[in-house]
């Protein structure tokens, strides 16, 4: 598919505006929202029948701090001042971070919540001090991510910063879109759905100066009198460009996403003229928790040696796990500490009252496993992890018989993967070339863009959403302040 | 920089020919030999005073098999099927393999031997059997990479599949290089050094139809009316592309190439509609041998566990050595197998007649290193390896004191590190764009496009040489058939 209109080409526009935003998600509504408040005609292009995106389907767990902590951090007795949140972040994904979004993130998130709150979002505050992957207490604060685990503890201080609607459990992202639609349809902003943004319309400068959409088989045209903001979502549904860009997860995974993540933000942006970065890179989830107990098993791959301090969050097990040689992840734990996870449907490998046995029955190398467990046990004994520094709270010997070996193997769990790689944009979302030089009118935001969050090693609950929210604002505002042309 | 220059811009034409190839390494000596073989004006453009590129700097190692045996391997008594050769390569990327591109280089390297052969370079009807990166026995023929390693060897027949120009050791691209350079002069290739190509002319339709050539401060065009052929090298040495496409390793890189590796035609390839591939991917390589006997040797990661048999190949050594948490990596050697790496400058961390001693110098969990090192010694006086599989040849106990860890933490070695991304093109060369359309009149081949080898852990010597100069033939011929316009 061309996805250029060449603007020399158009006899004639259908409609008119000034920017035309492409996708409804958590990214998109809040572009628009901004870019109208700044004054701006916009025209909001959705692909569905309906807005939310992937922002509606997930918790909503915005990941927010600094600044001293946000008012909900704050109204429940937590500091976390802009450097801490930064160290933490910067711990996340260093090398690979971009430093201007990354200041602009870590000093605005906080006010960011108060933006989200005056949407009209409720948040309760208390705080799940618990393990889990979203509270189900009703809390709005929790901790999501790596912040109690090593080696993040190393270098910040652990603070709760996941961002959750009041008793909204799962459902956050209901709660969420359905304030800040109202909030959209309030200011004014002009909202088409079943209107899939298929072509950018480029001049001969290199100005992206409207789109294309196609809606009930009619193309129509379109001009962006200042630009045009590309909130399409990312690549996960669109499988030749996974089984190009993560050949690796393609085969195992479980896509998590919207039906419309496929990749047409990143396309038309390539097209334009903006480079795809970090493609190679996304979330891939092994959600070893709820219940929490299960932390004091361990995890060994396939020579029966640990990996990973087995109290982090699930993107960082897997991102660990996926490395291991061969397809091989087993848990092993005790009777004491044993149950189903929540969120995995998982298989026995062996059951034994003797380790020696379940080693054998499972096929591990004679001594590997024992050797393993006997190491894990003498220093958890003593409240040590010398080799993954795994939290004192999650470590007792494995010593209550029968023991089990619980299959993790990522080919049977398909974990749930989606896309970090996107266009590369300035914070403000303007698309840049490989030499980093703007696009003139094409801007860009939410999963479409290489964000905040750029490997599952570091990612945790609410980075995406909290990334696309606050840059999809920053980039309505930029492109609201264009002249008209 | 604007890559492009638009077609209806251009007055007049400098210089006019039928095909353009920008760049004389080993693809693109081989695409303009081709091109012109089969009846084209050739102009070859060079940025650097003379030809060569990195195929001139390597010892042009040619990683070939099939068939039965390339004349090499068959003259030395070496069978290589083309299902082993492909097993092996298979086995060596997977899930990372362009199936097409596979399979015309399996089916036709041992013809490409004939074919190098042919252009007068000499090989020496000797094979050696060692271990080494390149033989200096001056035979021809040599193991490369992992095929007499786990789990290699479960796929895949051992067969020596390095071609290596008669007595050069490490000149062998200059022996190459040399005999190239001769049959492209004499086909009437024209060739013009001093001449960096920065842009491509690009007509209303997308159609490629010549570039802009920089030369002694004057840009010239050139007209090229059945194609332009990027053979532009990489780009470890534009460390903008590094910093964004490979992060991890930008810091600690020796970047191995030649100057001109500065991603040119894989930015002037993406601005005319092509798109890069497998970006974050690269060569990082830890010459652990020779002497051979260090693969005596184990090495362990900051768990002071092992990670990788140590019989492999550099680039794999060099994959799991990445991967693993921290920047700790060391070998434990006994005294009876010690000896300095050849090419590489090591540190040690501690020498001592006891293990106990030399893991508490050293830092590592009390018994961590013990327990590794007594579970190797037990199997390897068995023989066997029953965690990694090292083959049973470097399989010893480590029991003869003084012991030393050695410290092969990649922040100080500074791994040689080379790209193995770029531009998404079909075997025949022509550059596609991300729904894998072909440009018409764009080319790639060499390092500029993502080929055969697509990663450090299945890396074997000599993939790279005969991926560039293989696929530049194909692109050659490929832009040679077009009708001239």
């Amino acid at each position: 598919m061309n996805r250029i209109l060449k603007y020399e080409d158009v006899t004639q526009f259908d409609q008119e505006t000034d920017v035309v935003v492409a996708g409804y998600g958590g990214a998109g509504g809040c572009a628009a929202l901004e870019a109208r408040r700044a004054g701006s005609d916009v025209l909001l292009l959705e692909r569905a029948s309906g807005g939310g995106g992937s922002t509606m389907m997930s918790a909503c767990e915005m990941y927010l701090g600094g600044s001293g902590g946000t008012r909900l951090q704050r109204d429940l007795g937590f500091a976390d001042s802009t450097g801490n949140f930064r160290n933490y972040l910067e711990a996340c994904f260093a090398p690979n971070v971009d430093a201007e979004r990354m200041r602009l993130f870590t000093e605005g998130a906080a006010a960011h919540f108060d933006w989200v709150e005056a949407l009209g979002v409720k948040y309760k505050r208390g705080c799940f001090e618990g393990r889990d992957v979203v509270a189900l207490t009703g809390d709005s604060l929790q901790y999501t991510g790596n912040e109690r685990a090593w080696p993040f503890t190393d270098v910040a201080t652990p603070v709760p910063r996941g961002h959750l609607p009041a008793d909204a459990g799962h459902e956050g992202g209901v709660r969420f879109f359905t304030a800040l639609k109202a909030r959209v349809e309030e200011a004014g902003v002009r909202v088409q759905c079943d209107s899939r943004v298929t072509r950018l319309i480029q001049d001969r400068s290199g100005r992206v100066c409207g789109v294309v959409a196609r809606s009930a088989g009619q193309d129509r045209k379109v001009r962006a009198r200042q630009g045009v903001i590309l909130c399409c979502g990312g690549f996960i549904m669109n499988e030749a460009m996974t089984r190009r860009h993560i050949p690796e997860l393609d085969a195992i995974a479980t896509r998590h996403g919207n039906p419309g993540d496929m990749g047409d933000g990143i396309l038309m942006g390539v097209a334009a003229g903006g480079q795809a970065i970090n493609m190679g890179e996304a979330f891939v989830g092994i959600a070893h928790y709820p219940p929490p107990q299960l932390t004091f098993g361990i995890f060994v791959n396939q020579q029966a040696q640990r990996f990973v301090n087995e109290d982090v969050y699930l993107a960082r097990l897997g991102h660990y796990a996926a490395q291991q040689p061969g397809d091989r992840i087993c848990m092993f734990i005790d009777n004491r500490h044993f149950d189903r996870p929540a969120y995995l449907k998982v298989d026995m490998v062996a059951v034994d009252d003797s380790v020696a046995v379940l080693e054998r029955e499972a096929g591990y190398p004679p001594g590997a496993l024992q050797q393993t467990v006997d190491f894990y046990n003498r220093h958890a004994a003593r409240g040590e992890d010398p080799l993954f520094h795994k939290a004192r709270a999650w470590l007792c010997p494995l010593d209550t018989p029968p023991y089990a070996l619980v299959s993790y193997r990522l080919s049977e769990i398909r974990p749930p993967v989606f896309t970090l790689g996107g266009l590369d944009v300035l914070p403000t979302g303007e698309v840049v070339d490989p030499e980093r030089q703007p696009i003139p009118g094409l801007y860009a935001a939410g999963r479409t863009v290489a964000g905040i969050p750029r490997n599952s090693k570091g990612y945790a609950s609410g980075m995406s959403v909290a990334d696309v929210t606050f840059f999809g604002r920053l980039a309505g505002i930029q492109a609201a302040r264009q002249p008209r042309c």
